[in-house]
């Protein structure tokens, strides 16, 4: 491809971005695509001749579009945000254009000083002290899965140099919330822990850790000849947004020596308000913080945020040094491919630097509030219209819901069944997305507030359609989305 | 941001990274910028107004260009070639304009369909038998450490799901060559495995593993009561792209039950030509293969291609299955948040259809040939010259050479500082990039062609320039960069 024929479809290709996202609201939130619809629109076999880019803007729109799930529509309250604000999309465009390689300084100073900056501008953000340093992964579950790792090798003083997890006479353990993300077992059981050192701590009432347990399991470990390891603090879990009580469990790690991470995944862009810090007090303390401001933040994925106290043991846990990486700066510079599992980098740092030069911290600031503003709002309709329940407290942005019909009340199964179909009828609408998810026995509806484009009027469509949909939902079975 | 200053700021950047292209060859290869240099011209502190992007074309090309080492220059012969060719860019773009998460099939349902797709062609094109099914990774490095992974649990029969691997009785040993790549050890160092654990074994006169050390170091292992694990096949090392003897690997790891994992990160794109694929015959034994499209295929940072031959195994050793994850076609469609380490997926798959449908089979199959007869050309050169030396065998297009002149022969430090010396004047001269390294105690030139953009013209340029340094540098001080 010459430039001519990619200014040309780069042109088209940005207009068409445009578009899509002037026309979002107007597309199915969810993709109704079967599956194979997609694939079978396209070639098994390679293209023998090279054909160029004219058609693919067409492509995109008949064969991709219709497969999308649209994370950026202001119906989605699925999952978590995961926004790609625009300034982002250019920011990942220059990035491409570049083509640098972020692995060692030399191989672009760029890519490693602009991370650095805008790194520190982000802990600043956030409140984090300057005892932290901070190195943009791919994702949470990696910045967790490393944060064990490093764990592993304190505990176990260094234990990969010599015999590894599997010559350790005395195994080590890692604690984390019964809610915690799946990437943290995920993470442990790669790790080499095993399952069998793996506590997962019950939950209080308002499905936080109980810190009671987390001493009394790392007491009986004690006793049995055990280590414990690691500890790991959510702020915001997934099914909930619930808050662990971070100083408690850090005061716990310091007295036992446990490594403590904090996973703030989603929570950590609300930290860019002042008024809601309290509730990761005690992270100040931590070995290790992962927040994604590839989430609420509005930079696109991959952009994780990893911070940690002690620079030199990560760097000692994922160094390789081979003399082919070897350059003349070594000794005074950064080489971010010894921060984290991957060798190489893309210089994802211009995305997060585009965000945050578009937006401000007050721009930030403003968004954050409108969905705290906008979450309060439904909760106090749920807790205000009767057979609605509201099932975990909410301090940020999500909300666990369910309708409790009285000709179904104390039935778990129906009541399960019946609020399932409320969240399939609402996705076959396509107004709105939301995810479904099970919270200790019990079947919810589970609405995450935070889409870049999300403002009240679509949060009171969304409540209009739970109310419409529950009452037709126990009036007949699901609409065909045909 | 708004669609209107999306692009307004969009078409100025696809402007620039077209003129960005166009003029690359006028801009030295290697950034010539001190460390500190790009960092102290941004703000130390985050800005608190929103500022929009108006002035960042302005800021990329003042500040970042600077600090950007030219990766798709005509003059980059350092690494490996990292190719982001514009069809890719765009690729990326479209990626980051959706903002689809590919985690889950119905969280995209054509970010997953469209990678299968192409993972598919991709498998036909390097002549791979339907035996294998291809999932996108970030980098070479995480898939070695997947195929790790999956090695370690599959010789403990899931020691993750009891007592991990501090638990396991007979340590488990992973065999490679001693000039694997570097993430081969950091993987197995990271999986627990421990260094006492780790065979790297010695290579033959052509840098290959030795298969008869192997079976030895097997045996010994045995003997020991150890378990052989994995033993990993370098296709193309990265030192000199020596070809380790898959084929008696492949004899060795049925015989005793290892895992056969096949690195082939830069030269698998050389398998598109039929030509060359007795370079990894016997890889069809593979249980897991990485080849890199982001190396030279074109395909920009990060692109990882990787190979296994029992997707069940993979998704076991990965699978995390929480009720938020759950969707209603999880029994009929591949979830690709279990075929890795993280759990979120960009929408990787568009670039590598973008450039394949660009190029084409045989678009690809001219360029990668051109690039290994430029190889070949200057594999005679050097060997024609006198005082000049070929420290390796050139399968592919990366040549291992040295200056050995009468008066510094047999003085190896001298010999050393020398040759480092021109490749430190080249870079600084700025219109070729190489990066030296050592093998085997002697320090080399190592030149590795495959840059989109070099032509024939650029490594006759390369070779004048080599010897030009050549001679300056027995004569004087290396050039100052000012």
């Amino acid at each position: 491809m010459n430039t001519d024929e990619f200014r040309r479809t780069g042109h088209e290709l940005i207009e068409w971005i445009a578009t899509y996202r002037e026309r979002m609201e107007s597309l199915p939130v969810m993709s109704p695509v079967a599956p194979g619809d997609v694939a079978r629109q396209l070639p098994t076999e390679p293209p023998m001749k090279g054909a160029g880019l004219d058609h693919i803007v067409q492509d995109l729109e008949r064969i991709v579009l219709p497969g999308i799930t649209h994370w950026n529509h202001p119906g989605f309250f699925a999952y978590f945000p995961s926004n790609s604000d625009l300034a982002s999309v250019l920011g990942d465009l220059a990035c491409a254009g570049l083509g640098a390689q972020g692995m060692s300084w030399q191989t672009s100073p760029a890519a490693t000083e602009v991370e650095d900056v805008v790194m520190d501008w982000l802990r600043q953000m956030l409140g984090l002290p300057e005892t932290f340093t901070g190195v943009i992964q791919d994702s949470a579950s990696s910045a967790n899965f490393c944060a064990l790792l490093c764990a592993r090798e304190r505990s176990t003083a260094f234990g990969q140099t010599r015999g590894g997890m599997q010559w350790e006479e005395e195994p080590c353990v890692v604690y984390a919330s019964s809610q915690a993300h799946s990437s943290i077992p995920k993470g442990a059981l790669l790790a080499g822990f095993g399952k069998e050192h793996l506590r997962l701590i019950e939950t209080d009432e308002n499905h936080a850790l109980r810190v009671d347990l987390l001493e009394a399991a790392i007491q009986a470990d004690l006793s049995a000849g055990r280590v414990p390891c690691a500890v790991v603090a959510a702020v915001g879990t997934t099914a909930t947004t619930a808050l662990d009580d971070v100083r408690g469990i850090a005061d716990l790690a310091a007295e036992y020596g446990l490594w403590l991470h904090v996973d703030a995944a989603l929570a950590g862009t609300a930290m860019v308000l002042p008024e809601c810090r309290w509730m990761w007090e005690g992270s100040e303390a931590a070995d290790s913080i992962v927040m994604n401001p590839h989430k609420w933040m509005g930079v696109g994925f991959d952009c994780s945020a990893y911070f940690v106290r002690d620079p030199e043991h990560l760097i000692r846990v994922m160094s390789t040094n081979p003399s082919y990486l070897r350059t003349a700066q070594d000794g005074e510079v950064r080489n971010l491919r010894d921060w984290g599992i991957p060798l190489g980098r893309r210089f994802r740092a211009l995305k997060l630097w585009f965000q945050l030069q578009d937006l401000g911290v007050e721009g930030l600031q403003r968004r954050i509030r409108r969905d705290l503003d906008n979450a309060q709002w439904l909760r106090e309709q749920v807790a205000a219209t009767p057979e609605w329940e509201l099932l975990a407290p909410v301090p940020l942005q999500t909300l666990c819901l369910r309708h409790v019909p009285a000709e179904l009340a104390g039935d778990e199964v129906a009541l399960a069944a019946h609020n399932l179909a409320i969240v399939e009828r609402i996705n076959r609408a396509g107004h709105c997305y939301l995810t479904p998810a099970v919270l200790k026995g019990q079947q919810m509806i589970r609405v995450s507030i935070g889409s870049t484009p999300t403002e009240k009027r679509h949060v009171e469509g969304l409540w209009q359609e739970l109310q419409l949909q529950a009452v037709a939902s126990l009036q007949g079975p699901v609409a065909s989305s045909a």
